[in-house]
C-alpha cells in the first residue's frame, strides 16, 4: 500500500496532538545534503521534546500512513537524511532533545539523548576524566541518534569498536508509535533478542531512537604518534601486527597515507608543515594511547628499531611534544581537505579483510588504469580494513571529462571488493545512495530477512521510507 | 498452528535426503542437562556434516512443521537444549562440524564451525601467538555454536565483552532453510541491518549457527594477579575505578569474593590454599594482563598502596610467580564447586548497575532474612556488574526444608533487581527456565517487537520452540 503525503490535514492534526510550536515548515537545511546529490522536498519539519510527544507524532503518521523522515545532525554522506521523491514524509527532527541525562563515572556510563551533538557528548564524558572515543570530522554537528543509527566509525574503531560497540542501551519509538525504555547500563544482559543492535545501524527505518546509554572509558595518560615509512601495504600490514604484539591494546588508530594525499596538500595546502621529505609512496601514522607514567616515544622507538630490522620501515618521525603530536594528525586530518580542492571524480568507502589490502591496491590500480588516465588517492584506517579508496582526474584534466565513466569505475572497485569478499560500504551506510548496491552486492537470504523484520516491525512502511531498503 | 511431533514417517523422509548414518535414536546424553532440572523426550538426532545437510535438514522440517532443537555442548543452565514436552522435535547436533576451518594471526581472525569445542577454538589461537578471551568453566564441552547462541560471558567479560564482542560474521541456518553465508571478516561493515547480533543471542529460536568468524586478541605478556581486602562492596567499586584509571584495559578481571564463600571451601575443600589468613569478609580478585617487560607485581603493589591512602584496602597479597597466580584463580574457581557441595536453596545469575550493587547486597540480606535464617554466598564479575547470588541453608539444615519458600526468595531477589534496573539473566540466557520471568519482567514493547520478529522469520515456529518465548 502506497504511503500518503504529510497533507496539510495531516499537519493539523499533528498541531492539535502536539505542543504549540513543535511543527513548522522545514527550512532549506532540512532539504539538503554535505555531497549536494539529493534535494528534499518542501514540507513539515517536528521539533519534540520527549519521548511521549515522538510517540504521539509516530503512532499518528503510522495510523495515516504518512512517511516519518528522522533527521540528526544532517551530516550523513548516503542520503539517508532527504526524501527527494516520493509521499512528502514528515521530518522529524530531534534536535530539541539533546540533554546529557547522566553521567557515571564510577560505572563508565552516560546517558544522553538522540539530539546530543557528538562533541558535547565528548566533552561531558571529558568534564569526569573519562572518554567517549567515537570521533569522526563531523563530531561538531553530528547528533547522537544520527552517529547511532549509521553505527558510525572514525578514527578509533581499531581500538574502541564503532557506534555498536558503544552503546549498552536504548530508548526508542518503535514504528507502531510504541515506547521501547531499553536504557539499561548493565554490562551483561542476556534477555531476550537483541533489539538494541537491529536499531543501531538501521539508519532510522526500524524506529526512533530517542535516547542511548553510552560506554565510557578510562582516558589514557601517555599519548604518543610516529609517522613511519613503510615500503608498501603488505609491509604497513606487518608493522601493525608487530605494534599490538608489543603495545595490544594501546594502538589506538593506524593509518596508511599515500603520497598522493600528501601531493595534493603540497598543491592546495601549501601552509600544512608535511614532516617527511622527500614525500615517501607510503607511510602510516601510529597512534598510541598508554597507561601513566609510559615512555610513549621510547615505545615508538624501540617499535621503529624493531621494524628497521625486519625491513618494514626506512625512515620515521616520532612526535617529541603535543604540538609535533597535533602536527602529524593534521597531516592526517587535511587529506580529505585536499581530496576536496582537487575534486573527485568518485569515492569510494570500502573494506576489506585486512590481508587482502596489498592485493586489492595493486589490482584496483591496474583496473582503473584500462578505464581512463587517472590519479587514486588511497588512505584511510587500515587497522580497521577500510580504505577511501578515490580516484581523481589525471593533472590538468577536468573531472567532467570522466562522467561517462564515472559509473564504470564505481562498478570496477566494487566489483574487485566483492572479489575480495570486502563491503561496498564500511561506515558510511547504505542511506538512498547505496540501496541498488546492497541489492546488487548483499547476500540474497540476509536481503530477505532485512525485509521479513522490516515488515513484521513497520508493516506501513512508514519509517524512512527508501533508506536500506527500497520503498514497498 | 500446533507443530507435528517427529514422526517415523517423517524421519524416514530425512533419512532418504540425507547421507547413510546421519540419523539416529537420541542417547541418553541428548536428553538431559546439567541441572537435572529437565528430562528431554526420547527422539532421533541428526548430525549432519555441512551446512547443506543443515539447511536440507531445516527446509524438510519446515515444510513438515516439525521442531528443531539445536544442541551444542549440553552445557546450558537453562534448559534451552532440552524439549520435555510439547510434540517431540527433532534435535539437531552440530558436533561433527568442529573444524576450525582457517586461522589468520595477521588478520586476528579465526574461523570456525559451530561444534568446535570453546577450548580447542582457544588452543587454535593460543598455537598462533594469539588469545580468543573467551573462558568459562565449562569451556573444555560447551561447543562455539551454543556459546554463541546464548552470547556467553565468562571471566574476560571485563576486558573483552560477551561472546557477541568477539564475533565478526555467521554462517547460519534460517528456519526457511536458506543459508546465510555471512562469515566476513570485516572489521567495519554498514550494509543493512545487524542479522548476526540478532542470531546470536537468540539461543536457536530464530535459526541454527553453522559457523562463525570469531575475532583474536594479542597476547598480554605481562600477567599478574592480587587479591586485595576491602571493607565493603562499595570500596570494592572504588578500587576497581582506580585501577582502571592507572592501568586502563589491562584490568582483564575482577571478581568479589564473600567469606560466605571462603568458609564454605575450608569446610568441604579443605586441600585449597587460601592465601589470606583470617578470612576476610570481602576481598576482590585483580588479573592485570600488561605489555611485554611490564612489571606487573610493581604496579599491582602501587596500587595497592594508593588505595590503602583512600583506605579501600586493608590487607592483600600479590602472585609473586604464575604459581602463586594460578593458586590464587584456585581459589576463585573452586567457589561454585564448593557451592555445589553445600548445595543451595537457589541461585540466581543477576547483574546490576556496577554502583547499585552495594545497596543491592544490603537490602537482598534484609529482605532474604524475612523469609527465613539462610546463608547467603554471594560472588561474582563485579567489574561486569554481574553477581552470582545463591541462597544456602543455615548452618545444620537442609535445602529441602526451604522447598516452599524457594519460589518466594527468587521472586523476591528478582523484584529487587528489578527495582534497581538490573537483569533476572545476567549470562545464562532465558532457555525455558525464565520464559515466565522474561514474560513479567521484560519491556512490553521490546516483547512485542521479538514476538513479531520471530513470526516474521519463523512462521510455522519450529526453531527451538518454547524457548525464549513461549511456544506459539
Amino acid at each position: 500500500m502506497p504511503l500518503n503525503p504529510a497533507s496539510p490535514a495531516f499537519i493539523d492534526q499533528l498541531m492539535a496532538a502536539l505542543p504549540e510550536d513543535t511543527l513548522r515548515p522545514a527550512e532549506p537545511r532540512y532539504l539538503e545534503e554535505p555531497r549536494g546529490r539529493y534535494h528534499g522536498q518542501a514540507g513539515t519539519v517536528a521539533l519534540p521534546r520527549s519521548v511521549e510527544e515522538v510517540a504521539t507524532i509516530v503512532k499518528m503518521a503510522n495510523a495515516a500512513q504518512v512517511g516519518i523522515l528522522p533527521y540528526g545532525g544532517g551530516t550523513g554522506l548516503v542520503g539517508g537524511q532527504v526524501a527527494p521523491d516520493g509521499p512528502a514524509p514528515l521530518i522529524l527532527s530531534l534536535e530539541r532533545m539533546n540533554k546529557i541525562r547522566d553521567v557515571l563515572p564510577l560505572e563508565n556510563v552516560l546517558v544522553a539523548e538522540a539530539g546530543a551533538i557528538l562533541a558535547d557528548v565528548q566533552s561531558a564524558a571529558a568534564d569526569v576524566d573519562r572518554l567517549f572515543p567515537l570521533s569522526l570530522a563531523a563530531e561538531g554537528t553530528a547528533r547522537l541518534g544520527g552517529v547511532l543509527a549509521t553505527n558510525a566509525g572514525g578514527v578509533n574503531v581499531l581500538r574502541y569498536g564503532n557506534a555498536r560497540d558503544l552503546c549498552l542501551g536504548l530508548e526508542a519509538v518503535l514504528p507502531c508509535g510504541d515506547i521501547w525504555r531499553g536504557l539499561t547500563r548493565l554490562r551483561k544482559d542476556n534477555t531476550g533478542y537483541d533489539l538494541r543492535n537491529l536499531l543501531i545501524g538501521a539508519e532510522g527505518s526500524l524506529g526512533v531512537i530517542t535516547a542511548a546509554t553510552l560506554k565510557l572509558s578510562p582516558r589514557p595518560r601517555g599519548l604518543g604518534t610516529a609517522l613511519m615509512v613503510v615500503p608498501d601495504p603488505s609491509a604497513a600490514i606487518d608493522l601493525l601486527a608487530l605494534a599490538r604484539d608489543r603495545f595490544g591494546e594501546a594502538v589506538s588508530a593506524f593509518e596508511l597515507i599515500h603520497r598522493q594525499g600528501l601531493e595534493f596538500m603540497t598543491e592546495h595546502l601549501p601552509d600544512i608543515r608535511q614532516a617527511l621529505d622527500p614525500r615517501p609512496e607510503w607511510c602510516v601514522l601510529i597512534d598510541l594511547g598508554m597507561a601513566r607514567d609510559a615512555n610513549t616515544e621510547a615505545a615508538l622507538l624501540e617499535l621503529f628499531e624493531a621494524a628497521m630490522e625486519r625491513d618494514l620501515v626506512s625512515d620515521g618521525t616520532i612526535a617529541q611534544s603535543e604540538a609535533q603530536r597535533q602536527e602529524i594528525w593534521s597531516v592526517r586530518e587535511h587529506i580529505p581537505i585536499a581530496n576536496k580542492a582537487v575534486g573527485s571524480i568518485v569515492s569510494h568507502d570500502i573494506s576489506l579483510p585486512i590481508t587482502a589490502i596489498p592485493e586489492f591496491i595493486k589490482q584496483g590500480g591496474a583496473a582503473l588504469a584500462q578505464l581512463g588516465d587517472m590519479r587514486i588517492n588511497c588512505f584511510g584506517h587500515l587497522g580497521d580494513g577500510n580504505l577511501h579508496y578515490n580516484a581523481f582526474p589525471a593533472q590538468g584534466r577536468d573531472r567532467s571529462e570522466y562522467a561517462d565513466i564515472r559509473a564504470d569505475i564505481q562498478r570496477c572497485v566494487h566489483d574487485l571488493v566483492a572479489s575480495f569478499d570486502g563491503s561496498f560500504s564500511a561506515e558510511h551506510g547504505v542511506g538512498r545512495l547505496k540501496v541498488k548496491d546492497l541489492e546488487h552486492y548483499g547476500d540474497p537470504t540476509k536481503l530477505a530477512a532485512m525485509r521479513a523484520i522490516k515488515s513484521a516491525l513497520d508493516p506501513n512502511g512508514i519509517m524512512n521510507p527508501g533508506v536500506v531498503l527500497a520503498a514497498g
